[in-house]
């Protein structure tokens, strides 16, 4: 074995150097240094992400040896372009340079850097020095006219015809005329644009940008189960129950209607009611039993109708400006196809049988994993990839992923790509609440969006803690926070304990701090009655139909409408990394402001965490980020109720309690901002 | 020029996302993921630095999907090593791991990482927790054969053979015996050793760790003019005057004797005293104007003598137990063999003559610079090289190079490389005083010590925020910091205005808080008169010979000496990494300690920053270090007096004045240590 160990190791010594190679590259590559680069993740090996519209600013160091002038380009092309496109960076200060560009295209960008000594700002720098200094500049004018006529040389195009006025004039020119040309700022720019690029020097690697379509960053979801769309315990819901459905999510303001898996559900070991392993017979089992003699991962339960039902369904879906998410959830019943078809993509036992799946002591009789090397390399992940292009085809473009972190990282990062070359509209959503690299491992090698610690994070302290580590630093870069308020395998305890202000609470952070969130279906009516002493719903509907009443007293359907519009109305919500959290003198009352990078549109959120009493503040509001003085006054639309009114001067008081207003969602309208 | 820019930049989109070819990769690699490695520098593409007997601890991420226990190696290879070295690596938290091993070789060492699921420990975990939990698992004992037998077919070696006798004894035994036999903590070891590495996962890229000879992070430097060493205005001063000095510069403790430049000296636009354009006739130039008809870079200046006396200085410098250190000036005067014998080297101006170097609006009319590009390369490289290796090849393996800054890195990063592998042994000195980043990425190119501010931090907290700097981080692992109190080129002003007690402290912060520090000679008798207002020394030896009485009174000789001493007997101040400062509640008093790993030896300074006043202060003896009580004792060797006490309790008071005790270094010695 050693050998081979040796082996696989020994390949790696030769490649990494190799910048030694151009050490001695006559154009001087490397003598301008180009280096911490940002964004860069692991060397530039991990991409980062962004959405179509964003910008995406690099910063480098950039300098070079002896006190030569710089410049500098950031280079960056996008799917559909032949060339680099280049933009000049600009010095900031100590050496560190920016610049930006904007994505306008779902698909992967490259950008990197290149910079070089100027010639020409060189000779313009020193000569003024010494003109200042009244020392005599007769050769350094000569010699600035040899870089005027290397420029002509190299220039191309309309540059070119534009070089020739001013050669003449030079050549005609005496010395103290030449040193006026040269020196004049209209020439400068086409100097400057057109000098040879001395030590042309180039960053490597170039570092890649997903960018997906804004769903990825902004979209509210809602989750329920297609099979009690009839809620009707005895009638099992239907595709078209769902569509019936439809108008209901979109009246709530919902963009994305995230389902479940709606495959067969095998019979062999199936649960009944609460998880149990005695189900009565008309028990329908866990949707994420996956596969029987109807079929598979590819197949619609029979119960909930057919391929064309759900086609129509997918078709409503979009009439109602909603897209369907659909689970994708690797695991098969033992009743699934597959494991006859295939049973090289399993690990059987010494006794032949296969072991079901466990996390001791958690048991999960009802479905068997597959082997995802051995056998199940490359047909099965051919198949898999095979099951998301199937559904694609069908008009689904975003995949809820089931444990993901349980699943081999390489066949993720393989087969996001390969979907999304065929699919690049494509999103993934995974499902891992586990240690947190791995989470944002999942993140680097290709999930779109990601489930979060967000439902255990309720206090002020927590969630300002938690916020900033999603809104800066490598995590902004790369990982994308679905903020789910309650799932059907999550019931927090602050829902259990909190009553309906406790739902109003959760569903503002939600709606507010991230820019994408959802909430499964129950939550609009306040339910959540647990299984005693777990964190996990009483007569779930993993196993069993659920009849509610969505008009039930104490519903909080409004409120979820006024968040929804608001997000909807308000660009400073469609991003989550632009949040800056705002003094509240009450460890009970969470503050924060979103605006936009231009600050033409700004939410203020207030929140009483506190479920259970009336809470008090001192607050302040945010004039200074619109340059206002502490006495200013300020136009506030309330964009819960509607209301407006002003607030005059920096410091306030807020009383938010239970039985009133829980909390506050304001847009903010300085006086020059236009309303 | 575009074309050529598009053909530069577009070969860089190839080799980046190679990665992906590994993800269907039928071993798994990639499957455990290693991540966030350190030390790990710009992605890898940096190499780290170690001095021969270091240890390199590695930090990485490791993890994998799914719940399968993990095990891990560190790989490494020095110089010598034809197969890499394994060391294993141990779980710390929150799946981070480390390893440690030790670099015993100057050269270039390698280290990465290989990580894989451990098929044993997997099964053993689970088998435990089964069986724990009161389930049968006669099944699980059967796969645990299996993989004993998959093992043993693995094993090589003795391990093969250790197997015999437990397969035999499994075949015979019964579920009962044959799972006591699995679990036993005997065969542990071996199975673990030798089971499938499933997964197995590579790091990427190797990271290289230069090491060198202890002097580049451990030695003290005394910079002297040779042609000043007959200590006679009227005489120049030879080798042989060197020669006669050498016993001085060794008593009082020195490793390294440091030459400014020793060669011929021009003659055209030669500096007068005190930097002046009108020369004497009998004024000697300025040492940095380098060449005249007696021959260049690879000659000595004839008055000091020949290159046989040279050597004869070099040979007595070494039984002395001092080596000698060269200036490494990249500058030509005019009257340079070079500037005729390649003109190509040069930049010529349109009149034909050469520019004289200049940093406007200072002017050093003596010399001129070479072109690194166009017809300096590679010709010109090539003969620096050699200049290098011909003084290397005379014994000089140390050298101070001259403004690096201002030469271009990739010429630096390909001579460091050129030298070192014919001499391992030589160490280069950065004598750059420019930005951070600038000083910075002469370390990263291969400077193996470095020039610091050190001389302008006066402060306690200029000095604690830039020993934090220089300790910790990216710095701590390839930037040595020389810390020179003095230079032939700074007269500093602290040193110009703060008296005897003012060098008092100079000296003992330089020689205490790196493990690298230098004086400049007339640092000992306390020479500081300045030319008025500016940082520099009056009658500078850059420009005359200078005598002077080395005896004068008020000399800190002694201190020196004993600094010397305390230096070299305790490894505590061999490093600069291992600096803690300590609680001394007077902001004019700056206490720290310096310990070994072990702990085994430590000593502790104490200095009063203010060269005018007596200042006091309680501090605190840094006995929690050495897991002792608050009201412990602890003895003390005073290193500069030789004096012995002991110190009851953590709170102590101290006063420190210029009249008496100004510093304190003392050697603690903990009741456990052995004195």
């Amino acid at each position: 074995m050693i050998d081979r160990l040796e082996t696989q190791a020994a390949i790696r010594l030769q490649p990494q150097f190799e910048e030694q190679a151009t050490a001695m590259d006559p154009i001087g590559d490397g003598r301008v240094v180009i280096e911490n680069v940002w964004p860069e993740i692991d060397g530039g090996r991990t991409p980062v992400k962004r959405v179509v519209g964003d910008e995406v600013e690099v910063w480098a160091d950039i300098f070079t040896d002896g006190h030569d002038k710089l410049a500098a380009e950031l280079l960056y092309r996008g799917p559909s372009d032949r060339n680099w496109c280049r933009v000049p960076m600009t010095h900031r200060e100590n050496d560190r340079w920016s610049a930006r560009f904007t994505v306008m295209e779902i698909g992967r960008y490259y950008f990197t850097i290149e910079a070089w000594r100027d010639p020409y700002a060189s000779w313009r720098d020193e000569i003024t020095k010494k003109r200042d200094a009244g020392r005599d500049v007769t050769l350094e004018t000569v010699e600035g006219v040899e870089i005027v006529h290397t420029a002509a040389r190299l220039a191309q195009g309309a540059d070119a015809i534009a070089f020739q006025p001013l050669i003449n004039a030079l050549d005609k020119a005496d010395t103290a005329k030449k040193l006026k040309i040269l020196l004049s700022d209209e020439e400068a720019d086409l100097l400057k644009r057109n000098a040879e690029r001395l030590a042309l020097s180039s960053y490597n690697p170039a570092i890649e940008v997903v960018v997906d379509r804004k769903a990825a960053q902004f979209s509210a979801w809602y989750e329920l189960f297609p099979r009690s769309a009839s809620n009707n315990a005895t009638r099992h819901g239907t595709f078209d129950d769902v569509i019936a459905r439809l108008p209901y999510v979109r009246d709530l303001g919902f963009d994305v209607l995230y389902f479940p898996p709606i495959h067969p559900i095998g019979k062999t070991n199936r649960k009944g009611k609460n998880n149990s392993l005695t189900p009565d017979p008309d028990d329908v089992g866990s949707v994420y039993a996956i596969g029987s003699e109807d079929g598979g991962h590819d197949a619609v339960h029979p119960q909930l109708g057919t391929l064309e039902d759900f086609r129509r369904l997918v078709a409503a879906a979009h009439e109602h400006g909603l897209e369907i998410a659909l689970d994708f959830a690797i695991q098969c019943s033992p009743d699934h196809p597959w494991i006859k078809q295939h049973p090289e993509w399993f690990d059987w036992r010494p006794d032949g049988t296969l072991k079901y799946a466990e996390n001791p002591p958690k048991k999960y009789e009802d479905i068997v994993n597959v082997e995802f090397y051995a056998g199940g390399l490359p047909s099965l992940w051919h198949a898999l990839r095979d099951v998301v292009l199937f559904w694609a085809e069908r008009g689904v473009k975003i995949f809820r992923v089931d444990n993901p972190h349980t699943k081999p990282l390489p066949f993720w990062r393989w087969m996001i790509r390969e979907v999304n070359a065929q699919h690049p509209d494509v999103i993934f959503l995974a499902e891992a609440f586990t240690r947190p690299k791995m989470m944002k491992a999942l993140a680097k090698v290709g999930f779109q969006q990601s489930y979060t610690y967000f439902t255990w994070r309720n206090t002020k302290a927590e969630l300002t803690q938690y916020l900033a580590e999603l809104s800066s630093g490598e995590m902004a870069e790369l990982y994308r926070p679905n903020f789910f308020a309650n799932t059907p395998d999550i019931n927090p305890y602050y829902l259990q304990t909190g009553g309906r202000a406790g739902f109003i609470v959760r569903a503002t952070l939600a709606a507010t701090l991230s820019s994408v969130y959802g909430i499964y279906s129950g939550f609009e009516i306040c339910e959540a009655e647990p299984l005693p002493g777990r964190e996990e719903y009483l007569d779930s509907e993993k196993y069993e139909l659920k009849v509610r009443d969505y008009d039930a007293p104490g519903n909080i359907k409004n409120l979820i409408r006024a968040l929804n519009k608001a997000r909807r109305d308000n660009p400073a919500l469609h991003d989550f990394r632009n949040i800056r959290f705002l003094n509240a003198w009450n460890d009970n009352i969470l503050s924060f402001v979103k605006m936009t990078e231009a600050k033409d549109n700004a939410v203020m959120v207030l929140v009483n965490l506190d479920p259970h009493h009336r809470q008090e503040a001192d607050y302040e509001v945010p004039l200074w980020e619109f340059g206002l003085p502490d006495s200013a006054s300020i136009a506030v639309e309330d964009l819960l109720s509607g209301g407006r009114f002003t607030l005059h001067g920096k410091v306030q008081r807020i009383a938010l309690w239970p039985e009133g207003n829980q909390v506050m969602v304001w847009k903010l309208i300085p006086p020059s901002a236009t309303g």
